[in-house]
């Protein structure tokens, strides 16, 4: 494949954190480019030459951006997958692709799609109305999460349930929304698996992190792992027989349970750079946005070594007021430049040297 | 003093890839940018949240400036000393000073402030007309380089010359610039000190770093430096002593000659991010960009160990086609999105680990 010229202009779907890191790294590279969201005077949109405040399935905003780029990738899986479409109608490239989407949007192809190829998860059941959810309850044995199928992240839309709780209160306020009930299982970890893949099916991956949470969401992303190499080996293994498998192209991540055997589960994938892999920029010598924009451009992928170890921790709502209270000169600061501080907004992040 | 709080605009009088670098790394942090400079789509322009193109004099487009700022500062030194007095009439904060410009202007009143401050430089002669060369040229005893006082870089308007030239002709074109001519020393090599300091007068100095040049202009960066831990705390010594004299806010470069013996002699001060330092991103916790944002910001300083060695290599004119080409994936590159490759223009820079 032909690598897209210095110069170039890209256009990023989504306008937030995610995709003012991506554009940041595009402009280091020599690209221009454009941010299609929702929002105004978004964190994006500061960074951009140029933006575009239109809801994604705007055909003539859509219209505007196949016109301004030269290629179009996209900051989150929640991005309709009838946009792509209509831009890929107007002739426009846009990476990564359909299926990485329409897959990494629902919870349960993500799971049938990740054992089809040979990735175990815990296991489900699907719940589309109360009576399900009552059968389920009743096979499960123990606890599980009640997750929607669709439009979830960072814990939002799932509950807590065990076998024996009532179905009829658990799935109240779902208003019929498609979900799956997951059995809970005991883990001793979760390692994260951030991988990039070009269209030509070469691959590359960060090592993995471990993650941990805090109220469902991630909280610290450490490297190295504490799991021993025979583990980290079968989490990028896995990794990339489900990047080959999508045909992504691009970044994506790849979050699995670490049971105390060893055993790897596929917790989730998302088709795109991730929270859990903000440390590499700091800590290696490509950073998972560059390697993004490389993959999607063509481009030689960059050395994925890693320089250091590193721990980073997410800045939730007024947490960013460490910015200058405790963080150290050793505390590398990523701000996002959101206007409102509200509890539990991801504000920012900080990466250490360990 | 106060820490300039996140979400607050920095403005940057310069439109070049040094504003752009000093851009991102501003947003990094969680600021707005504003670029005032006289090019239409120019590099720093694309990556700022707004762009003011005018001349660095124009009162309308300070006023706006001002208006738009919490804190102002400069990509290069060659801004005139007047826009400073008005933005600083108008209220505005710029960091750093008249005092920085007004000596790093002008290579004789440069050289007279670092022997002031203990600081040796080679011999040199004021070159006001064709007699004051004539004199100059028989004193020399050697070779040397005539260099006009004020607005040169990358080696532009200097001449080489040496005792028995003609005066006459060695002047011609000059137009009657105020001169100097330098007395060339047998140098060992050249270091480059880049030093950030608060208005509190709190420092931090990145490794000295070895250049090599190319027809006058920085071709490699290197570090560690190959001349011994004296010299390095020698030359680190000077820069504090300089930066500190001149009461400067933000980070600035010092290059300075080695000699065969050790002797460092001051080439020249630059009071701003330098082309010397571009290793530092890619090679140190916190990159000579962020470091000058965090200095005028008055936010603690970050940590500038080094966690690799590192060369950085320019690219200039069609060298930046081994982007595609030579480079392998180890290679970091960065390029500063200029339109035109025009030969020996700077379009990016590499750095390697080695």
């Amino acid at each position: 494949m032909k690598p897209l010229p210095v110069g170039s202009v890209i256009g990023i779907l989504g306008d937030g954190q995610l995709g003012r890191m991506l554009a940041s790294a595009a402009e280091r590279l020599g690209f221009d480019v454009v941010v299609l969201g929702p929002n105004d005077d978004s964190p994006a949109s500061r960074v951009a030459a140029h933006t575009i405040v239109a809801e994604y399935t705007d055909r003539d905003a859509l219209a505007e951006l196949s016109v301004r780029c030269d290629l179009i990738t996209l900051e989150f899986e929640n991005v309709p997958v009838e946009a792509l479409q209509i831009l890929e109608d107007m002739g426009a490239t846009v990476y990564p692709g359909q299926k990485s989407l329409q897959i990494c949007q629902d919870r349960h192809l993500e799971k049938s799609f990740a054992r089809e190829n040979g990735v175990a998860t815990a296991d489900y059941w699907m719940v589309d109305r109360v009576s399900d959810l009552e059968t389920a309850l009743s096979e499960l044995k123990g606890k599980g999460i009640l997750k929607t199928r669709r439009d979830g992240y960072d814990g939002h839309g799932q509950r807590r349930l065990q076998t024996g709780d009532d179905a009829v209160s658990a799935y109240d306020g779902l208003d019929g929304a498609p979900c799956i009930l997951e059995a809970m299982v005991p883990f001793a970890g979760e390692v994260s698996v951030v991988i990039a893949r070009r269209a030509d099916g070469m691959m590359t991956c960060f090592d993995p992190a471990d993650n941990t949470h805090k109220h469902g969401i991630l909280h610290t992303s450490r490297v190295p792992s504490k799991f021993p190499d025979s583990v980290q080996t079968a989490a990028i293994a896995a990794a990339e027989s489900l990047a080959g498998a999508l045909g992504h192209v691009g970044v994506m991540a790849c979050e699995f349970f670490v049971l105390e055997d060893g055993t790897l589960l596929l917790n989730e994938m998302a088709p795109r750079v991730h929270n859990s892999g903000h440390w590499t920029p700091e800590a290696c010598l490509t950073g998972q946005f560059e390697q993004h924009i490389r993959a999607i451009a063509g481009w030689p992928l960059g050395d994925v070594s890693r320089v250091m170890d590193a721990e980073m921790e997410n800045l939730l709502g007024d947490d960013v007021l460490k910015a200058f209270g405790d963080a150290g000169p050793e505390d590398m600061i990523t701000l996002y430049g959101k206007r409102d501080m509200r509890p539990g907004r991801k504000m920012g992040h900080i990466v250490r040297k360990l």
